[in-house]
């Protein structure tokens, strides 16, 4: 490489700045990086016939069990547009949590270019149970009504929760009783598995999901997700599905190959776990703290917490960290693969000192 | 970097090896990489509010105006699709030629997720002219018909060939007249700009194209296309529109990184002069051989041939290409920017030999 | 009229039995039929542009007000989504109440061929209110989430319940500070005109109700429902919308002239206050009943009750009707233009004995 | 009935005014008239499951054979944009003739609201061969290119021509080889089985035609179309679809009344022959009439011709009929079950009238 450009072209950022936003605020993990770069040079097949995105399939089967097909895609609302058409006629409809991606952060893509209709259901903490997807399974045969067919899960949930082993063995066996295809969200499975300490397998292949949206990006890459589909009967049409909903990569190697080097290795799971235990040092620092309320159980990446607005508004300024719901003054501390004790143990230390000096409550 | 783990896991392909399928079979660029590298990193703001982004924009408006607005997005069809979306209401249409990319080679995505018409003139160089416009240009007012609203046109066009500045001219020119506006499908317009020998604007802004899909990727990025908007009030809803297509990156930094590394200074010229002289020297070397006939003027980088099927069999052995016609025997060889004088030179004797030896015609 | 040809060809069914299973499975208002008639022979212009069209627009002016537009379309699942296409762009969302027919009982058509997001809200009575808007209504700008434009009400609404003219006036004073419009699917428009003993435009045009689908097939109709825009600011292509929602009858001239003759004198009032009043008999009739629990106001010209599950299967065997809620045991009566107070106190005759000869209970 | 009301209300309509803009201009005829009077009274079923949506299978399957199932919709758009959904998955593509109703006169609904992608192919007379269809039958397999499923041809074709039996057989054995449906747009089959002398059944069923889009309203109904499935494997979904593509009545009995009562006797056989015969006389008539040319066969019950504007636009004062192609002057005369050979007489007579003084040419 031409180390003189790098000079004549600082970075327009400070690379040493960080806050607590969003995993998706992180920058690419080293060894992500330096594959891309191994994968760079002479000429590929365009679109996936690679070597790359071949020897992808091994890497995915080796997590997720022989018959598991690995199909990339550019993110993750593409991963889960794409999964969810696949699994789904055109009259049917998809059971998810009120709280899902799907359903309140992907500006309508299911819906409008999917195709999909969602039958959402409101839950205490992003999770849904067997008896909560009953409130929507029902009605087949009824041409009224969108016909349930898809029950959408995401693992860990976007409000920081995670469903055990036993509770997505329930509702996946509750959900094919009632032929009722499962898919997982899993932008941030890595962080579950991690959490639950299990194998990926664990809370997928081993229970019977049948596709899961595979998350890379917030756990690394620069760019990459993965439709993984672990049973071939649930879906259709992969291929084409993945193309029209422009999410076909041409030089797709390159994603291939960074979420090669995130699963070929240890690298999904170290970046996880260090994001997991830093979200859990900052729950810990945190909740000492007089007039802080850490809300639901902190179980993945994500700390949601109560804060009064005023301070909320000055740690923003030394910070960057979303307001979660303006109502209640609930902010949402996320952690991720490049987060330190130090950014953990500094922030907690300003949270301290702000609210010390706050006499809005 | 870490050499040591360079050295632990090689390539899995040869990166010396190269041929003339695709400008998509192409790596990355080494100063794209190196852009990639220095925007990494601390925290950026996700979805595109990054310094990287911001940056961009500048650069944009030095080549296209300062009324310019960039939206980077992951590839051409999710380029097109935005774009075509935010020019047109549910009921309008899109005139482009019947080889247009949108046409032929998406699949469907501009009909099926944009819910666009596409009314379609066989052209006889893939390129529209003012008459051939006026064929699906009518119909104003009238219920039954999608309306005409925009005309797509690709600049340099999948057929090889290019228009005049001239020709662009009369058609915006005609388009505008008629209360149409104009899109180009620009995913080789730096290879036109190349070719014609003039800055980018001088057959986009300074002739009123409306909004431009400006390639990235074929010209040696990663991965990254652009909706350039270059008449704001020709668009609507591009941020929502770009969030619901599912072309919303979240590390955009790494897409923007890439197209101000390719056109802040003249990588985007370099790459593109070079490949369309490997055309043009292609072209040269092959057309005294006998028997291959090269179609269509070869203007940017790309060479349209008739040979004999059983060379074109033989030679795919040696060298990755497409069949562009099986009814013809028409193939298409691209180069690129990575494409050397050497590999020129060794396709063309190769294919002086291969025709030699042949006794099929 | 041909006699003998009716001696011919008896009716396949029995043109006396009635029950209480749905407005929509009476007939034809004679006096209806009877201007089908009159608007036959010779020809008229075909998709809208006939006389009685035209005589439409001021017969529906008279009601709503000299800005108001009709547009006949065929059913009310029509209506709705050119409505709501209509008052939309590609990124925009429509807050609901969750019982809403849009969100329940149309398939999926808002969502899959409109492209629309609903945003529904959980409501006791069917009713939104202001504080119930507000949960969905927020978040304009953020790309992420669809954009809330429209709210639409449904009066009467689908659980038999009506809102005042203050509860309308609330909700479209609160909308349109906030920038929302506000859609009344009016699939039993007249009876709650009927019921609030107002005139159509004081719950609608007076109060600000920007877009009304206007339901006549409910109200004594053979087919024909109505897209009636009071607001023309609100919406965009409305002809085109209805054309390409497969909405546009070509012989529009029978579909106008049944509205026609509904509105044109007080024929929909009649029928509706007549549906009302029968509605009000029953309730009063079966309230008395021991262990019928009438469940909701009986606002309209629907009477939802609780009955043991024994005596709704014994009951659906001598009159037809639907259970409303499997879970609960809630049945659903509805009444209509042909009801007969003879079918009402047969009726909740054959309750009484059906309950007193239960032992299930 | 009650002929007070009629006296009080006189039609808006001249009844003995008729054209030759379109058989959609025609009324409806007495004795479907009679049958909608005849279903009328009591309730039935809505939505479909009523006796005489019943009946009308057996009626279907006396002309379609007994493997048919009879699906009502409103109108052609819809019948069309049904059938081919169910006939495709969300990736396939139909090829069709470039004039086909499909692709010129349904603003882009197969494609915005079914999400279909049409292949169009140039055709002289409206009629699809085995070697046009081959124009575009090809890539399956290829992800870029929407595959091609289904083949739809009109008949008679929206030209006024026939497919003869053997030509329709050709197209449907071939497009069975590549493993392609076959969907008939049989808007106007009834003129076309009338013009062939055949039973419906003959270019349908007996040689292997999927799916038919059977025409109504053309023939005498008020409004009133049929999805004909002839193939059950070749569909799937077909009550949901009908229902989300908002073709579903719910007073359905009255639509299923007009098409029984147009197809249990032969009143399907004597409007169209009618009809036929009616433009046949005209062909006649206008045929030696200096300066008019007649263009295409006039096989059903269109004739075509080049007039004179000036001409054009005297008869046009005249008589309503549509200027088809305003570049050359091709005007279009529909015939209906209802033209009169004094119509006819009159309008050639006019016609000659008025070439006779023209100067202009």
């Amino acid at each position: 490489m031409n180390d003189s450009s790098v000079t004549r072209t600082p970075p327009l950022h400070d690379p040493e700045a960080r806050g607590f936003a969003s995993d998706n605020y992180a920058g690419i993990h080293p060894e992500i990086l330096e594959a891309i770069s191994r994968a760079n040079g002479g000429h590929q097949v365009a679109y996936g016939a690679d070597v790359y995105t071949q020897h992808l399939q091994s890497v995915f089967q080796r997590h997720f069990g022989d018959v598991a097909t690995a199909y990339p895609v550019f993110n993750g609302t593409g991963a889960n547009v794409v999964s969810l058409q696949a699994m789904t006629e055109r009259w049917d409809a998809v059971i998810c949590a009120e709280s899902a991606h799907i359903n309140v952060d992907e500006c309508g893509a299911p819906e409008r270019l999917g195709g999909l209709k969602l039958l959402s259901v409101p839950t205490p903490l992003g999770k849904l149970t067997p008896d909560l997807v009953d409130l929507q399974a029902w009605g087949w045969g009824n041409e009224h009504r969108a016909q349930p067919k898809v029950v959408s899960i995401t693992q860990s949930t976007e409000l920081g929760t995670l469903y055990s082993v036993e509770e997505v063995a329930a509702i996946v066996s509750h959900a094919h009783e009632h032929d009722l295809l499962v898919h997982l969200d899993g932008a941030r499975i890595a962080n579950a598995a991690a959490a639950l300490d299990v194998p990926l397998r664990a809370f997928t292949t081993d229970l019977g999901v049948d596709v899961v949206s595979f998350g890379g990006t917030k756990n690394g890459l620069m760019l990459g997700e993965c439709v993984v589909v672990l049973n071939p009967e649930a879906v259709r049409g992969m291929t084409f599905l993945r193309k029209l909903s422009m999410q076909l990569a041409s030089k797709m190697r390159f994603v291939s190959v960074q979420l090669d080097a995130l699963l070929s290795g240890d690298l999904w799971l170290r970046n996880a776990s260090h994001a997991n235990a830093m979200a859990a040092r900052l729950e810990a620092a945190v909740s000492g703290v007089d007039g802080v309320e850490v809300q639901r159980p902190v179980e993945a990446n994500a700390v949601f917490a109560i804060l009064p607005p005023s301070v909320t508004e000055r740690m923003q300024k030394r910070y960057p960290f979303y307001v979660w719901d303006e109502s209640t003054g609930e902010v949402r501390w996320m952690t991720s693969f490049d987060t330190t004790e130090a950014d953990v143990d500094g922030f907690a230390a300003a949270l301290r000192d702000e609210m010390a000096t706050d006499h809005t409550t």
